[in-house]
């Protein structure tokens, strides 16, 4: 029985855009060279990375020398954090990726503090500037929230670094094809973006890094991208993030309408159940992220419910769905425990369509309504 | 006009095997999972990820949940080397990302020694046993060199590390899948592979970490790879890497002897240039590396004029040829500067034909002609 799937964790990771995959195919056995190689076959895939550079750099208004490719958004905010001098201020609602990096870090003497964020996920960028103090090196503000989609007003928070000097960094994984981004506009010091969140392949991300600012690199090597990130340079990868960033700065904002329009009807769907709660900004939010909670029932359950009807959502990030404790962003939000244990993250994208949200909604009033019957909570 | 081309770099890097491509292909748009996720899309990822491990384990001898996979070598050495506390002891001969990493640690106080290795690139295994002192966490000796490709006794290294009760970290990106290991039978507790080096994919490496043994990851965040390697699974290019380690344990044997074959046939005609010479060991050498240096002429004009003739090869590791510096391998072998900057390395693999063979040695010898006429430094 051919079961109907329906994905909906486009947060999580994406499948790649058939033109990002066939952009991406003569660069596996055809043209295969080392970009540190000397000879032809070294200069082509050399050329090619190039090239991607410029795609990846136009999206958001950098130069191609200001595009520093890694493996990953990981990779990118791991060498971030990790190649400043000082202390640090991030939010209390950062991707576990800079959440334990600076927990690592605060455990090697680095002073990390955490700005608190509103009931919609919101920082107070006045917040940051009083956090900020004489031996503080580094701000970094995630763009929009992996869980929420909240989105900061990172430009506001981008001036107040600059006024301070200290360097601001924001983690834009979730936001980069999405919503239009500017560094310049935008007083973005250090940016960190992903391939495999915009139907680009697994395996490529960037740090965008502003002409003069300089960051001690984390792999150290044969001195690839100009000496700061070693590694043999993975073409097929890169230019795949070149071509599925070419293609969202065309398809940004006709797709950006549809999904916000498609959004908003979910939304709208899943809030006339009983005991259910939106989470994150009613406006400031990605236009593919609906996120809730379900009182008295666990979100594992509901992920896993929905599952079985060909369904696919996330309690959360996908990166902490083996773990069992409540969201720490969530709980920063000021949601109990038990509610933070509710949460559902729809996350919406290329292929999704009105029938999937439909589908899902149907399956979903389905769901709730069994796992309450079930409800050890329930009073 | 097209040209003939013939790529002699295979140290460097090498073209995807279509059968490793063809079983990435399904991983890019039709199962594109996070691994991470709950739902049924990310649990077929985790499967593919757990099947590769097993094909990748099965290779050297190792149990699958001893491999970790990371993005490249370069990140399984640079996280080896950072993820111990104490000194370390290194071959001075090591690939720049061992090397570079290792200078890096020095500026942060940590004691490195590193061991001389004779004219054929071998270090004694009695010169390891003495560096070893009260203070060393980690012995770190590649497998085979990127430059000349001289095997060192890693068996007998890794008794002495075994019984000094000091950790003990191979290199094998050159080995790996060219040459039997047996992690067991060569006392090796910690060791790093490629995937690019052996016609699997560009962004994908692994560390085999014995169990039992601890090391500090480098990348912290989402906890994949057991907590050791954050980041998204790259689950196509894993997968790819592991169909490639599948191949190569089939037809390593025949493989290897058929490549020793035309390698020696290489070396025989090089050999009978004047002023050229082997580099690297005699007999103890991988089957793919014919390396040499040429008297009164640049490494880097031989491969220039090289590529005119559609001919890839390359100084050393494609990793330095930005560099201008001689190689410090080559150097530790005693090879006077001149010389060092003379040299050449060729590098075998799945296609190459004894066509190739005598098509580079004809052009290699009007080469070297030309360039000695010309050159500033003969006699």
């Amino acid at each position: 029985m051919a079961q109907k799937r329906v994905y909906l964790d486009y947060a999580a990771t994406t499948p790649v855009d058939p033109r990002v995959k066939k952009a991406m195919d003569p660069y596996f056995s055809k043209v295969f060279g080392n970009t540190m190689s000397l000879h032809s076959f070294g200069q082509e895939s050399k050329i090619a990375v190039e090239e991607s550079r410029v795609k990846v750099a136009d999206l958001i208004g950098a130069r191609p020398e200001e595009i520093y490719f890694t493996s990953s958004a990981t990779e990118s905010n791991n060498t971030v954090l990790k190649g400043v001098k000082g202390n640090i201020v991030i939010s209390s609602i950062e991707h576990a990726c800079i959440e334990e990096t600076a927990n690592w870090l605060s455990k090697k003497g680095v002073k990390v503090t955490r700005i608190p964020v509103d009931r919609f996920g919101k920082v107070n960028p006045s917040d940051v500037e009083k956090a900020i103090d004489s031996e503080t090196a580094l701000v970094s503000i995630i763009h929009a929230s992996n869980e929420v989609g909240t989105i900061q007003d990172i430009k506001e928070i981008g001036r107040i670094c600059k006024e301070k000097k200290v360097l601001f960094h924001t983690d834009a994984s979730q936001s980069f094809g999405k919503i239009p981004i500017d560094v310049n506009e935008m007083n973005i010091g250090l940016m960190t973006a992903s391939s495999h969140k915009i139907c680009g392949p697994k395996g490529a991300g960037c740090i965008y890094i502003r002409k003069g600012l300089k960051l001690d690199p984390l792999l150290h090597g044969g001195g690839q991208e100009s000496g700061f990130r070693s590694s043999t340079v993975n073409v097929p990868a890169i230019v795949g993030f070149a071509k599925a960033s070419e293609i969202a700065k065309k398809e940004m904002n006709k797709e950006s309408e549809r999904l916000s329009l498609l959004r908003d009807k979910l939304i709208r769907k899943v809030l006339k159940i009983e005991g259910s709660f939106l989470t994150g900004h009613p406006e400031d939010r990605l236009p593919n992220n609906a996120s809730f909670y379900f009182s008295f029932i666990e979100g594992e359950a509901i992920v896993l419910h929905l599952d079985f009807a060909g369904i696919a959502v996330s309690t959360g990030s996908a990166c902490s769905s083996g773990k069992l404790a409540a969201s720490h962003a969530l709980l920063a939000m000021g949601l109990k425990h038990e509610d933070a244990h509710g949460s559902l993250r729809v996350s919406l994208g290329k292929w999704t369509t009105e029938k999937d949200i439909n589908y899902f909604a149907g399956e979903l009033n389905k769901v709730v309504k069994k796992l309450r019957k079930i409800s050890p909570f329930k009073k």
